[in-house]
């Protein structure tokens, strides 16, 4: 297994703005020019971006956090492991030579205390996190005079509204604190995860490791297969992004896959477990009720969701509630005291254009609402998760619907895809809908990579996911006017019509992807013309040549 | 040099549906599924999916039209091609190896005749190109009972109005009809042509028959490098859809590159060779006036276009005024006794986020506007470009205005793509724009590849770019409502939720595509559950099993 990783981009250093509240220092990613001026542009690469830490993930990732949690003094370190499962996989030898090697005991609110990134916001309290998001979310404006309504005190303001998320587990100290919500810069989830039928640990890493060089701004462990525990401890330790996971996966594998043998008590075990470890937002599809059921028979698709599937049959097989609806003040008690956050699962989001905007998926939405403000009662921060397969005429209503059933809660959806016939493009269908629902206020798209319907995505897939998803976050930021954000493709253009092909490379998005294209048709190592148009039929060149004519 | 092609779809044959009204057979693809039933897709093969039928591209495409324009007697074939320059091609013996082996004499008006399709709806008639058209967009809706507005008839008057065009030279007898107009299915026009840099005549008839097998409606040899003549008679000869070109490129060449050298006498001969030689539509810039000039100076970008900077560089040498405007009566002259339509060009499209929807941008489309009428006037058939880079939110607008401004010719863009800063992914950049901007109302979007701005298009560039398009298309097909867009969308999901995979591969986009990803992580051949999820997770088959359970 390799256990050294770095990520690197060309003509790019690492650089941190201090705080001016909290003592922090903010990782960026500096591009220089070859005209001596630089293009700032905002990093996931963690500690891995810096050339001057070395990282070997038998170890992890500096613990950036640990200190702001420990300083707050409402947390206390446990001398063990609350879940049973956990403790019997760390005292079961055979998995020695799997389970990653440095163990840290677990934090916890101490009794009767809150600590919440929610809570805090509520005492008025700008807290490390808030002011690091802040500053990650304006890069250079300040220096380059740009006003932004993003200030630390606005990121708390957001947050205490339930309009924006900090993804932060006191258990996932490695994780670069980040803000999700509509007022902010869109952001992208990836998806990695082994499945029965697929790869190991080590792959799971590397996926994991280039979902953030490429610029994933969160990733969910999805892996339904074995040692999901010991691939999940490598990945967050590892990992300077928040994590996701849907715990019922992992819940289903605990009982052989029997979903009639799925019970509270097991998936109560299996929150705990993952909260200790540092998971720092649940999917959990407590908003799927029996009622809802008949109104997916004459589906299309019918259920879609794997965890709203599951959770389906075992409504069906017992005839009784979903027990995440029938728990979830209990669910809620538990995250508030790790502050893990909730991403509430659609469901029965739509699996095909024709099963789009129905009356199953609004019903859910709705107790989705309801579940809100539940979670924001324990002061559990929230996210809303939407479809799927839509129409681009009917997406917008789902916005609209979203913002008026769930009381502001970040959006985060999957796509949505905006045609079924594309297997194999459905990075394409997807971001198309991406890209415009988070410009009506979606604050999270989940990727889609290439492989979504046909098997698990590979390194080159998640690549390709991330920039389509790239692509669609910042279209939508340049169409929402986030500060800032056009300065990119500003300097961009500029490099591209002053024939600095180098820069142009440097300042986009894959800039290994934009040099290697250039190079499979060029002759010379830089010139003023590309083989697209040849010397004489360079639109720009002769634009130039214009300009200069008296 | 390959001379057989042939163009081949899994489980698909070529059908024909006949006209009502007229003699004609109009080709579709009908995929057979393993349930017996089958769909009938749009087929922009022509005779290569035919398997009755051997092409040999030395010879050329069978000419389908050839009888439909002599019998309608207004035309005549001419002994001897009208442009002085293609009868020195045709004499210089060192051609000859090049050269296309077979010979058509032209055709072109009688003397005081009207031939295009305009003048012919204006009058009333339903032509066959009109029949054979509304047959395509309607595919098998008949059959299954969906209601379409789409009559030959309403071609008919959506032609006379201007609202919609059939490219259809009566030199390029080989291409199948088809209409680009608003209130039609989305059209997409691929881009192939060798530059001074590049390739071939064989690579360049292999990429324009590709781009027909992927789904490309029209196609535009933008070639600039040696043998412009020769290659797009090879081309033009063996393509069953209609083409496009940029006549100023051609005339630049013939005046050796010097810009200063270009006169309305070289450009009027290279029209006329055009014509006689089957070329379908010209990209004219006639809206790019002196004034506008200065407008440009302060761009990020400059100008873009490749015929608008040499226009332009025309312009300031010699200090007057762009002689296609000048001359466009002349034009249209010319155009109407071939049925060449003009694709009025934006030769000030912004070439970067921070030009969109600039004042230079919107000076040149109220002149397009201008010479909208002008073409019409003379019956000639008129498309408006359009741009080309625009943030989502200043998507809307062009729309708008061009409807404002161009009388409801049909908007035909270059994406438009959403943000600068991902080069070597602009196929999709650009077809989050082109989406939207054909939801709006533009009638054909050109493609873009992943080589846009980096070099030439290679074939599989010319795929990538194609699927893209088709995605954006058939999504704003979706979303305007075309009369049975969703059947295939409904017949794939379908499939998906039956595990017929096969089925779904084989109504995808790409089943060649589908297949290789599903083969990568597939174990056997075929089952109920894919790598993506495993056996015990997969959504559809629990959901499958859920609506089992009594």
């Amino acid at each position: 297994m390799q256990t050294k990783y770095k990520i690197t981009y060309p003509s790019s250093r690492k650089i941190y703005v201090k705080g001016k509240i909290h003592d922090i220092a903010v990782g960026m990613r500096e591009i220089s020019l070859i005209d001596q001026t630089s293009v700032v542009v905002y990093d996931t690469g963690g500690a891995y971006s810096d050339k001057n830490i070395e990282i070997d993930i038998t170890q992890g990732l500096p613990r950036l956090r640990e200190l702001w949690v420990e300083n707050r003094n409402d947390t206390q370190e446990l001398p063990a492991f609350s879940s049973g499962y956990c403790n019997r996989r760390l005292n079961d030898k055979s998995l020695n030579d799997i389970r990653f090697p440095v163990t840290h005991f677990p934090r916890k609110a101490k009794a009767g205390q809150n600590i919440t990134q929610m809570y805090y916001a509520r005492q008025g309290i700008v807290t490390p996190e808030m002011e690091y998001a802040a500053i990650r979310e304006n890069q250079q404006n300040e220096a380059l005079g740009i006003v932004s309504h993003i200030t630390p005190e606005f990121v708390r303001d957001e947050v205490a509204a339930g309009r924006a998320v900090i993804p932060a587990n006191i258990n996932h100290p490695e994780a670069e604190p980040m803000v999700i919500g509509t007022n902010f810069l869109v952001k992208i989830n990836t998806n990695i995860g082994n499945s029965a039928l697929s790869s190991g640990i080590g792959e799971e890493v590397e996926k994991a490791v280039w979902s953030c060089k490429w610029g994933g701004d969160t990733l969910m462990d999805l892996s339904t297969g074995n040692h999901i525990h010991e691939t999940r401890e490598w990945i967050i330790r590892n990992m300077p992004v928040p994590m996701g996971t849907v715990p019922i996966y992992q819940t289903l594998e605990k009982v052989n896959g029997i979903i009639a043998d799925l019970s509270w008590e097991v998936y109560r075990d299996t929150l705990i477990e993952q909260c200790e470890q540092g998971v720092d937002y649940f999917t959990i599809h407590a908003g799927l009720l029996k009622a809802h059921l008949p109104l997916t028979r004459n589906r299309t698709t019918g259920i879609v969701s794997r965890g709203g599937s599951i959770i389906a049959n075992w409504m069906s097989l017992h005839g009784q509630e979903n027990f995440f609806y029938t728990h979830f003040e209990e669910i809620c008690e538990i995250l508030a005291q790790y502050d893990v956050a909730v991403s509430l699962g659609d469901g029965l989001r739509p699996g095909s254009i024709n099963d789009a905007n129905d009356a199953a998926q609004f019903a859910e939405l709705s107790v989705l609402g309801e579940l809100t403000l539940i979670a924001w009662k324990h002061h559990v921060q929230v996210l809303i998760e939407g479809p799927g397969h839509v129409p681009m005429h009917k997406i917008k209503v789902n916005m609209d619907e979203q913002i008026a059933k769930c009381h502001g809660a970040p959006f985060y959806t999957l796509g949505p895809l905006t045609t079924d016939i594309a297997p194999g493009y459905d990075h394409i269908t997807s971001a198309i809908g991406a890209a415009q629902i988070a410009w009506y206020g979606t604050a999270m798209i989940c990727y889609v990579t290439p492989k979504e319907h046909l098997g698990l995505p590979d390194k080159e897939d998640v690549r390709a996911g991330v920039i389509a998803y790239k692509i669609a976050a910042h279209a939508a930021d340049l169409a929402k006017g986030h500060p800032g954000a056009q300065v990119r493709d500003n300097a961009l253009s500029k490099a591209r019509f002053d024939f600095r092909w180098k820069d142009q490379f440097n300042l986009s998005l894959d800039p290994e992807k934009a040099l290697e294209y250039y190079k499979a048709g060029h002759l010379g190592e830089e010139s003023d013309h590309c083989t697209m148009c040849g010397p004489n039929f360079c639109a720009m060149k002769l634009s130039k040549q214009c300009n200069e004519i008296p």
